[in-house]
């Protein structure tokens, strides 16, 4: 099955950023894909309860060891202690990464994708890292919200 | 969800190990747990296997970057890139920890699985390292293939 | 004893570059540091270069497990096999982090740097990702290469 | 140069066994290699000290990301911020594994040495683990205290 990541940061979200999130979640289950995230609240939170809604799997890899610290929209929880260096699974187990906003731990993740040679969508209007990354770095493709899980599927 | 984590060798089984595993792991299903393994051959694709028959879910925490490594039986694919490395994250993300035969890789699997205080159940007669462990380190419970499952439950 | 890193990009360096990178080695060195790095080619084997022609000690943590891969200028090489999740030790293991041009890994260290909360410094007319970084994420700091191994020690 | 491993438990030791440590540690560095440990104190602490009063150098892989963390005999520290996962790295960048007395914690460094391919050494009359683990796994040598560095150096 196809295994699409979406990341961006764990703080508290605008209602937009929050509905283009949850927008995502649910086009990734519809299109019969898992979503895979770092498992935490923000981004990563709205966008497994839109999975979830839509009837989708969803899987957080969590840096830290207890299992209580993932959403509570995820089906199956990776706890991987290893802090930071788990933003490297999560982007390499994902058949493409859609970034939606995001800070530094969201611009790591953009480029480890990147490094594992990973299709890398940011979604316009999003704000945080997604509107600027691509002017650090090539290879990153930007799409509207709406159209981001089609765009990632299409670069598969 | 529970999850438990399935370890053994990834070499070609005798036909009562695998036997073993598949029971092993169409028990988990049964329970309505989740599997987690290393998601390769042997001992793990058994137990996928099994799992599978009964309906339930696997997971597979690959050690190299490529999905096409995992067995045939598993449903969320995590690939990792760390080698040996993954035995931590495998056992870490499981509730109870089942070792079926086993050589090294297990070993270290059954060792990381009590560094992190998991419970740890070695099946009886079914040979390798699950038949002796328990003589060098303390806090392994022994159980016969058809209440391993239980066993580990009730360790929980 | 303080440990600086040095990351930038292992592919084969502008003559203006290598020059660089061998000076803010030499810099590391006679302030009595050691050098951490990724331990490959490019920037890192030149900035190794420089440190041991100052007396320094380097530090190579590769992504791969044959020592053989490390630049000449290693002392202490660290295999990790864990790929490019080792761009997360490398960072965490220094007091600061100090780029020289650089690509996507480049990116993934100076954002997992940030991650840990450490000083990172970007180099000045080293080119790559060091010249634009900054205009993506907050918190990082801008140097002269002359000034690039004291701007670091001041942040620490 | 060539990168000896000691792995053993960070607990309080005996006197006996601390003497082991400590001679095996300055052997590693008489014999001009690199002590590599885990970091913390116990057996590692011990080696460290003696290989330090022999002017070697010491290295510690730290399974946290605090430097303070390691004991006062380390030259390089080496934050991973992966917890247990750093047993892995520990044993990879290794020539060769001597292990003194030990616990689980020291079972899966053995274990995973073995994956890894590295020649492992266990001494004799130093307790734990490493008086048993070979009724358990092949492959792995057994050596007096005196004997532990030639035996691990004759078999790189």
């Amino acid at each position: 099955m196809r295994q699409i990541a979406v990341v961006g940061s764990d703080s508290e979200l605008s209602g937009s950023v929050e509905k283009i999130a949850e927008g995502i979640g649910r086009d990734i289950a519809k299109e019969g894909c898992v979503l895979v995230c770092g498992g935490r609240g923000g981004v990563m939170e709205a966008a497994c309860r839109g999975a979830k809604e839509a009837g989708g799997t969803t899987v957080g890899i969590l840096p830290g060891l207890d299992k209580e610290d993932a959403n509570s929209y995820i089906d199956i929880v990776i706890t991987t202690g290893m802090g930071y260096a788990r933003n490297s699974i999560v982007v390499s187990c994902a058949d493409a990464v859609i970034a939606v906003s995001g800070r530094v731990g969201t611009l790591s993740e953009v480029a480890l994708a990147l490094n594992h040679g990973k299709p890398v969508v940011v979604v316009e209007g999003s704000g945080g890292i997604s509107e600027s990354v691509d002017q650090v770095v090539e290879g990153i493709h930007r799409a509207k919200p709406e159209e981001a899980v089609k765009a990632a599927l299409d670069l598969i």
